[in-house]
């Protein structure tokens, strides 16, 4: 079997080899850097990489100035996260190149556990629609998704093993399934977002894109002793939104389910209840009426460098009163306690991740299969289980209970075995 | 009946009074002013005063130039909360003279309603345990309690009608009794947290301090109509908590009950069961593990420049893993769950605010009475009623069920007129 370049090594081989002494941090490092120079003309997945203080740093943890679970390891972080040493523009004009006073609260776990933030990616404008520059890895004329577009597109493409992405509707779930790629998004909260320019507080979520789920999980879990699950109950869960998604996504889905049972879960067919059908509109107005007053100041100041589509979704919930968003985050909390039904009989749901395979053009792709869950504040992981009619990638999302992560981690582990079976 | 000052007013007052034509913005704006300048070198509320400004918005407003709930109004805002035209240094060495790229979204907000940011209030270092300038209003022996210190003396003192503040346990339910003015704590994350610089993202909370009920009311809900309670539902809810309370708390807690009761409202008396007893102490360990992690840049960059005692703080949790983090975030929503019982047969809580009253130095207090309403989310304020033996304000607290602020805010409002019948 021959061995990936360093640069497409898995976090954990990595660190391993680090750890054995087998690979350096700066020949990783390096092997990181030569593909951004060779590639990233073309993907466009990072805003700024600072190489020179990347190698420096390898050089010291090589030298064993660092220590940590991350020792040695490069990462990217989504540019709507504050770092100190690099610009972060949050994807709009009007931060370009803004230097922030400190370090996002993950970047700085990261870092402290050792790891180099190798450079900033690409993000949708505040991490809305708006694309940005960021092309899929496999073929340049389609989108990567977003609106963490770029930290999806250098996880796929061996420009760095792990990434930091944030979600409010689906923007870790839908790139991660178009560039094939783990996608873990936490449990609300879990990684603290001190630091992040926020969409939607109420629904802001940080999380990772990686390589295997056992990176995903060492990423935010650290050195966690994996949980071996017993026999894992699968509930698909239909709903309305399924109609949307093309034929080759249902049956990948379906036929990743049957690996599954094949494996020894045991599976089950659920309907989305009316009342968390109801709850996706809620999601967009939520996010919407959020958004609106993230950006009060942006709005004011700036109106004319915001892009035309995020003008107009600032104004969709202007005529929302203070009493009716109270109303709204009823909604959600009555929602959330209605949500903890779905999994009386399953430890994970299993849902579509995007519509398909990665669009062509700019344009990233509906966020529909992701709003729900993220408005639940429920984990949820795309896995990448096939592939579609153009040959590119396509996910299937993993949801599990609320605050339980580890044991959504394992149950995706679990899952990326079947996955690979075939 | 001699008017008051304008600087003395309610908000609601004076926003009727310039809506009438009876003041004008630029009046109530200098009489602020020349009460910051005859009085802030003593009680020393603000880190940043913004006269010519403010004075220029003030008579903007008065040409019509601003429109919305609090036109022509000047408020204060904590400076845990960006400010992009004044200096931001969340009472911190190591952020003196940060200029931040943009409002807060609450301060925006307030901007985009009309009113006119007067000032940055002093806040304890990173808005935890360590004391700023800020002296008590009736007595600068005393403190006005923190971390919300100067919006709470501003408030009282006359400087600034409305103020905001933050809490993470009790800063603003402890300030607010000890400077005898209103203090209200929405619902967590109703009030928008982007730009506020987090010290525990799961806990702070924003808030504002008012001189009355209704201010409070209008400053976040804006012209919402105020409920009519039918007969209010109280609880007197006891704690192991309550022996740490000097006589005279407890006193006038149950005198204020009894009005209450005169007034009509249905009293009762529970004991906090012993789950949510064992929650007080799983406030302050999250508490403690979201601000180290908040606070890890400044951990690695700035260690030096952070207090002793904070420091220490930081280190608290240092132990404690993701897992176990994920573990308390579980115990927590557990706990949420279980308070909702509280309000069986209740519709608001009644509970101290402090030990007692204001004390003499520098410390700002204990913050047991608010840790575990903050933990839970519930919405609380704490009303000024009554004195103790050094003449100075006792507050009692008042907690409503989650996201139910309006019922809250109106059995405040009706509970503020039975303190003021006797």
């Amino acid at each position: 079997m021959k061995t990936p370049a360093p640069n497409f090594l898995s976090a954990l081989s990595a660190l391993r080899a680090i750890e054995e002494g087998s690979l350096s941090s700066e020949a990783l490092v390096r092997a990181c850097l030569d593909r951004i120079d060779e590639r990233d003309a073309t993907v466009r997945a990072f805003t700024q990489v600072d190489s020179e203080r990347a190698i420096a740093q390898a050089r010291q943890a090589d030298r064993g100035a660092a220590a940590g679970p991350l020792r040695g390891l490069p990462f990217a972080a989504k540019d709507i996260l504050d770092s100190a040493d690099l610009p972060t523009a949050y994807g709009s004009p009007i931060y370009a190149g803004h230097r922030p006073a400190a370090d996002a609260a993950c970047i700085a776990a990261a870092r402290e556990a050792g790891g180099l933030l190798l450079g900033k990616t690409e993000t949708c404008e505040f991490a809305t629609l708006t694309p940005c520059a960021t092309r899929h890895p496999l073929d340049p004329s389609r989108t990567p998704g977003g609106s963490s577009s770029g930290s999806a597109a250098a996880v796929a493409d061996g420009m760095v093993p792990l990434a930091f992405g944030t979600q409010t509707s689906a923007s870790i779930i839908r790139p991660a399934a178009y560039c094939g790629v783990v996608g873990y998004k936490p449990s609300y909260g879990l990684i603290n977002t001190s630091g992040l320019k926020h969409a939607s507080p109420s629904l802001d979520t940080i999380g990772v894109f990686a390589r295997t789920v056992a990176d995903a999980r060492h990423a935010v879990f650290g050195p966690a002793s994996a949980r071996e699950p017993g026999a894992l109950r699968v509930s698909v869960c239909e709903s309305s939104q399924w109609a949307a998604a093309r034929p080759e996504t249902i049956e990948t889905l379906l036929a990743f389910a049957r690996r599954l049972e094949r494996g020894g879960a045991r599976l089950r067919t659920v309907h989305l209840p009316p009342g968390l059908e109801a709850a996706v509109a809620l999601q967009a107005r939520l996010s919407a009426f959020e958004l609106r007053q993230s950006l009060a100041y942006e709005r004011r100041w700036h109106r004319d460098r915001l892009s035309p589509r995020l003008q107009q979704r600032v104004e969709a919930e202007a005529g929302l009163s203070m009493a009716g968003y109270a109303e709204l985050r009823s909604s959600m909390r009555a929602a959330q306690r209605e949500a903890a039904s779905l999994f009386d009989d399953a430890d994970v749901l299993l849902y579509p991740a995007a519509d398909g395979e990665a669009e062509v053009g700019m344009e990233t792709g509906s966020p529909r299969y992701g709003g729900l869950w993220t408005f639940l504040h429920l984990p949820a992981l795309s896995l990448p289980v096939g592939r579609g009619p153009a040959g590119l990638p396509l996910g299937a999302q993993l949801i599990g209970v609320l605050g339980r992560d580890l044991e959504l981690l394992a149950a995706a582990a679990f899952a990326e075995g079947c996955a690979a079976a075939d």
